[in-house]
């Protein structure tokens, strides 16, 4: 029914607290890296113990700052990052969540950094 | 009436929840770009299924910090990115709201990043 | 009496909902341009209609990480810019809010960047 | 007593409201410099009218962006700056503030940053 | 039992309040350095009193800005900074926080800025 497909979207929504800071995003988007720590949390596996904050979003002990950049490439997977930001912060991230495409975008970004091409 | 004109600007409001941050703009912003998302999504077209948070916001499952440029852009139309802001993160936004007029504005100043003029 | 000059100062204080960020400000500052935007709003011009959210802070559907500049303008009059901040992006807001000595600094700054002197 | 002492410490704590942002320090920390705008406060100044919002906090019409370095130069005693971060807005601010010790570190930042060493 | 297990991880969690800001963590990351400020507040050492504000988060009269990369820190053991970060701002939080690997390796990173390798 209607109602029932109404319910499911809104239980598709799911809230992070990640080191005090809260995210939004969809159950869609945290499982589609299927060895990830995200996939595992909405599998609620019971290796993974999770716990919730007074307004239900999953306590995360990681950086709030560097979650964007993960988030996104789970959304739509690409690495995209702002000049500032340090490739090593999200590569520890991507390590933390075990993201092996992100890894792996992470570690070609930093190599590209430290051996510019000749030609450009 | 002067009650209803003032019940008409306060519907023009508008929250969006974009990843967990909020934003308020209003229908005449979101509407500006007929086939976009944010069209759709004040029209209430039923095949873009849409929920709202405990606030009344839309939820909507992408980036915040990148959402910005793309709000400006539907405000006065024209692209104005920071300096540390990395081009291709405001590009998966407006392809993903379907903003032609931003999308095209991107790939112009990605082209003009990869190959700058002789002559400044 | 003393009771009356607490509740004028208590008065003095405005809320900005700046498309979804909370600032915080005086009558005195936002007075400062006759012809502005902020002038009106204090003024309760008819012709600016103006709605206020649920914290009684009046809503404007603008950019809210541009307004930092503007309000320091009329603050101390001067044009402080961060090193990453787009002058186009303080000069969008300018022209909105009819800041005109505002946007003649925004005006000076860009020609500057544009045609840097040979000696420093 | 010990309730005593806790209490003490409790009465130590004074909240900011910064153009809207709220920070959190104590009074050790804003009694550091005797004339300045921070010192006047604790002491409440009858010259130096002060409001505070619906939490507590004294509301100042400064910018919040600033607001940090001019923090920490009381916790510290230092200037310290983000590469991004404009000398000059943290030099209004110190002004505005009647930070002595601050004014006089911005502008040696300025002097150095206007002629280099050219030894380095 | 179960019931106890969810305790203990519940009571693993720790607010804090640094400077105004909320931040959130566990007492395994914030126990990790045996002779730090935080060692010694989780170990509630009389000689180190501490406050809590009305959500239950203890009170830090500290920067938040510079906060990230030293929490980082107690979490993987590096030092990330972004490039816009003055590594003055985190070694004065290490040194605050009496956390000794972190000062080695921001005194190291300013070593290295200061004399760049010749050969890359």
């Amino acid at each position: 029914s209607m109602e029932e497909a109404r319910a499911d979207r809104k239980h598709e929504w799911i809230r992070l607290n990640v080191g005090g800071h809260i995210f939004m995003t969809t159950k869609t988007t945290l499982t589609r890296e299927p060895h990830s720590f995200f996939f595992r949390l909405c599998q609620e596996d019971p290796d993974l113990p999770s716990e919730k904050d007074d307004s239900g979003a999953y306590l995360i002990d990681r950086d709030a700052q560097y979650f964007g950049p993960v988030l996104n490439y789970l959304r739509h997977g690409k690495l995209v990052l702002n000049k500032h930001i340090a490739e090593e912060g999200v590569l520890e991230e991507a390590e933390f969540y075990n993201l092996r495409g992100l890894i792996q975008l992470c570690n070609e970004r930093i190599a590209e950094r430290e051996s510019p091409k000749v030609t450009k």
